[in-house]
């Protein structure tokens, strides 16, 4: 199942979209906002989910973030990528180690206030130091409570899967030296089309990732060159704390970001920046 | 006022605790345990929770974190005193930077899976590294929507003070550069014992704020000796993106953490430690 949240006639409803572009409607009361978070939480069953008959056309409603309102902060992995990471540390911008390949993951957070939707405009004035990037990266969502979950066991705590362009204020990440500041702007967590139900996907590391600028190809990766995998980012987090239903965790982005050109190629007002997953879909912002 | 949750009897419950160690009760249904957050978040009235019967003794409940859930993960500042900030790199546990005191604030995230109550224990076996240390710190809460606040209006957006102990894996923390692991281990933070409302402090400056282990005084300093102080924290933060009512800010830790000590003294099953805010109260929690 592909499960969405929307707009439509000026009221946020929930669903799942099928492979037609068509929208079996679920939830149109008024608390949508958070039925695909009450399904992953298990207050609603999936069950209720499945079937039913479509009475909407994709191009007649506007797509919401699937969770327009996280739980809690999105879990983000820095450096996740060999090329990226080195031209991340090649660009001087990374002032949080002098270690270029990262040992074990590197874990920081977005605000949950960042969050938008497909076709939502990323906000370029929210960054005083006029340096907003993009960054493609897969999306898993856990499915139940998650405590020392070995890497064998990790796909039985996966919902399923979304897209995340980590959209970042490349000096603020850089003085503040922790990165939540840089990366938490109001709209700077365009997040969508949809969450694709784990069953759906066959092996996510045969999934390719891309950032298109403008229509121009700047990323382009398999999801299998992650430096840490999604069984080694389960067990890291989990050995530790507990992962909570609903909580989304974002794997890390390729190299091919702006700050890796030399000048830098940052967004600016004007463009258009999509973010896919070929096994998922594809997430259009505008820079505004 | 000053605001708990607990537990009596087997059911969470929220009220306001008097200064003679009263309880009155303001909830008692089965969403107690977001009674508190609903009250900030302007659901239920303040006025509500004003006045009342006395009918519970402090002595006769188990007191829970204020916000035992909170909405999104804890907003904290590091490095935010000069000593402090100077034993901190001189430990050489700070792997994020060259730059001994922040020219700007530092921020990052603590998971909301990490809070527990007064009393409770802070469970060092969560940490393979072996390396529990302790920070006391002051935090406020937002009241409303906080968005470009300036320094001259930024008491109006807050709610009220509690008291966070920011434990941290130290190996874990540098390891990882990024602070979030290091700092979102469960029951990595203790926090209450109760929110006490603005209008019951003066100027919060003057607060002495200061943590003991086993009785032995560790840290002792004044909110006035903040580098980034709580209009300045909330300027930087509201500058870029939004807070919501119900969001905690941990303003950061004075000299004396356990990291600053030769050899290092991080705590160990057995040990107690207290973190208290003059104005404010004392949180203690037993090490196991």
């Amino acid at each position: 199942m592909k499960l969405i949240t929307f707009r439509h006639n000026g009221t946020v409803k929930a669903g799942v979209l099928t492979n037609n572009d068509r929208i079996i409607v679920k939830d149109d009361g008024p608390d949508a906002a958070y039925a695909v978070r009450r399904l992953i939480e298990g207050e609603t069953g999936v069950g209720g989910w499945q079937g039913g008959e479509a009475s909407l056309d994709l191009s007649d409603v506007e797509l919401l973030a699937p969770i327009p309102d996280p739980r809690r902060n999105i879990f983000c992995v820095g450096k996740n990528y060999y090329a990226h990471a080195k031209e991340f540390n090649d660009s001087g911008f990374d002032s949080s180690t002098k270690e270029e390949v990262p040992s074990v993951p590197v874990i920081f957070t977005k605000a949950t206030t960042s969050v938008i939707g497909p076709n939502a405009s990323i906000l370029s004035a929210m960054d005083p130091t006029d340096s907003v990037d993009y960054e493609c990266e897969l999306c898993f969502v856990i499915s139940k409570k998650a405590h020392k979950v070995t890497k064998a066991d990790c796909f039985d705590y996966i919902f399923g899967y979304t897209i995340l362009n980590d959209v970042t204020a490349r000096y603020l990440q850089q003085r503040h030296n922790q990165w939540f500041l840089g990366k938490s702007l109001d709209s700077f967590a365009p997040m969508g089309p949809s969450i694709v139900t784990i069953d759906e996907i066959g092996d996510i590391t045969t999934s390719t990732i891309s950032t298109t600028v403008n229509g121009e190809l700047r990323q382009q990766a398999k999801i299998a060159d992650l430096i840490f995998d999604i069984p080694t980012l389960m067990e890291t987090l989990t050995a530790t704390m507990t992962l909570l239903p609903g909580d989304i965790i974002a794997t890390g982005t390729p190299v091919g970001v702006g700050l890796g050109f030399k000048p830098p190629k940052f967004l600016k007002a004007g463009d258009l920046v999509s973010v896919a997953v070929d096994s998922i879909g594809t997430l259009t912002n505008p820079v505004q």
